[in-house]
């Protein structure tokens, strides 16, 4: 911050506190008040989406991630003696297959839709904030200046000059002012009405998306199912491979404990 | 550790020492020593997949939690005067189904038939790492009494009813190491075998709640298509969207930089 820029700072900062105690009168806009608070809840409602949408992404990568590991452990359990190796095999394949189109067409419609449409939605912020912040300040400006106009009219100086020179740094920190909050309150409007058709294709694009990987998903995993029925394994439900595995483990167990060694 | 145990882990220490410096024969066992590698093989395997079978949990359950929270935010995203509030609202509510499912039924048939057969598998290897362990401390008895035999017939000593008993010593010593190896021989096949049939119903499970996870959440993402396409949301695919994006967030943008305030 330059010494110019400081010592503006501290006078705001002056202006600032004089106004909250009621020393200096305080310029209120209540059209442009409402229209802050509307684009602060954009801003807040905009920020936060955008780094769930990046959550979403990076957790559906992780659990592409996570099951493409097992798939490749399963298939390393089994070896060539065992006729499961072949389903084992087809298993990963087919993970593999869903984790490919994950990275290649999940991944990029989700970033080229929902996610870079929300950062670039998010990087007009920092502008607008910035205009909001030197509006703010012109403000502050303008009121200081009213109130030492206004003291003099209460109380005249002997300097006859003094008065109209007040005068006219009103109307020019009026004019300043003005110049940026008449646009604020065109524009602030206009950003916010935005927000609907902005991400409008976003949405959409979200869901079609999620549809479009579960669907492969599914399609891929049902692929497969002939070959497991094939090699004996044929439930026809998590709830009867529930049953089915009940009984399974039960005499696998039954059989270690007939195992000395684990005999306590 | 007792006195005795320490001074046994020492005796231990330097018979192991002195056979690999060949001061003393190593009695080998390779049936034994090959069902131990098949053993660690399948050690090994079973502790990476449970490992992998509870990441994989834990991601699928960020990643829903991920999307619930994105769900919850979209909906936030739009007020009443939007046409789109309802999709937004039955988008969350898909999700938040989605996800319920998942907790309520994946979840725990994914941890039932999955990954508790998995862990129960893993904590039979503690009792035949110890039984390992065991065996091979006591063929470490047995090289040690035998050698000190070895040593007597070659080097006969002055008392005549030392030999007698370090005969004694050795036959006690093979007793009580062939009472651990000849076991460990017949079980740790046995224990392998095991390894295809333990598993077969958790690996069919893991595919039938993988396929009804994702069959779930394609009929629900599929039922709320119709609602979306009354809000004119509809595009027939995320490429489709893309391109419509693309159109759309072009529009906006330019509508943005024709605003003053973000113009440079």
């Amino acid at each position: 911050m330059s010494w110019k820029g400081f010592t503006k700072a501290v006078n705001r900062a002056g202006t600032s506190i004089l106004q909250s105690a009621g020393a200096i009168e305080k310029t209120t806009d209540c059209e442009f008040e409402e229209e802050e608070r509307r684009f602060r809840s954009l801003e807040a409602k905009v920020t936060r989406l955008h780094k769930e949408a990046k959550g979403y992404l990076d957790a559906l990568r992780a659990m592409s991630l996570a099951q493409t590991r097992m798939g490749a452990t399963i298939e390393g359990y089994y070896d060539m003696s065992s006729p499961l190796q072949a389903c084992a095999t087809s298993y990963k394949t087919t993970i593999e297959q869903i984790d490919e189109e994950l990275r290649n067409n999940t991944d990029v419609a989700y970033r080229t839709t929902v996610l870079d449409p929300l950062g670039r939605f998010a990087l007009y912020f920092p502008d607008y904030n910035e205009a909001i912040k030197k509006r703010n300040n012109k403000l502050l400006d303008y009121d200081a200046v009213r109130s030492k106009h206004r003291k003099m009219v209460e109380k005249p100086l002997d300097d006859p000059t003094r008065l109209p020179r007040a005068e006219d740094e009103v109307l020019e920190a009026k004019r300043v002012y003005e110049s940026l909050n008449i646009p604020l309150k065109e524009e602030l409007p206009q950003l916010i009405g935005l927000r609907v058709p902005y991400l409008e294709p976003s949405f959409e694009a979200l869901l079609k998306i999620q549809y479009a990987h579960c669907r492969e998903a599914v399609d891929r995993l049902a692929a497969i199912q002939p070959a497991f029925q094939a090699a004996g394994l044929d439930a026809k439900s998590p709830e009867a491979a529930d049953r089915m595995l009940e009984g399974a483990v039960e005499d696998v167990l039954a059989h270690m404990r007939e195992l000395s060694i684990c005999a306590p």
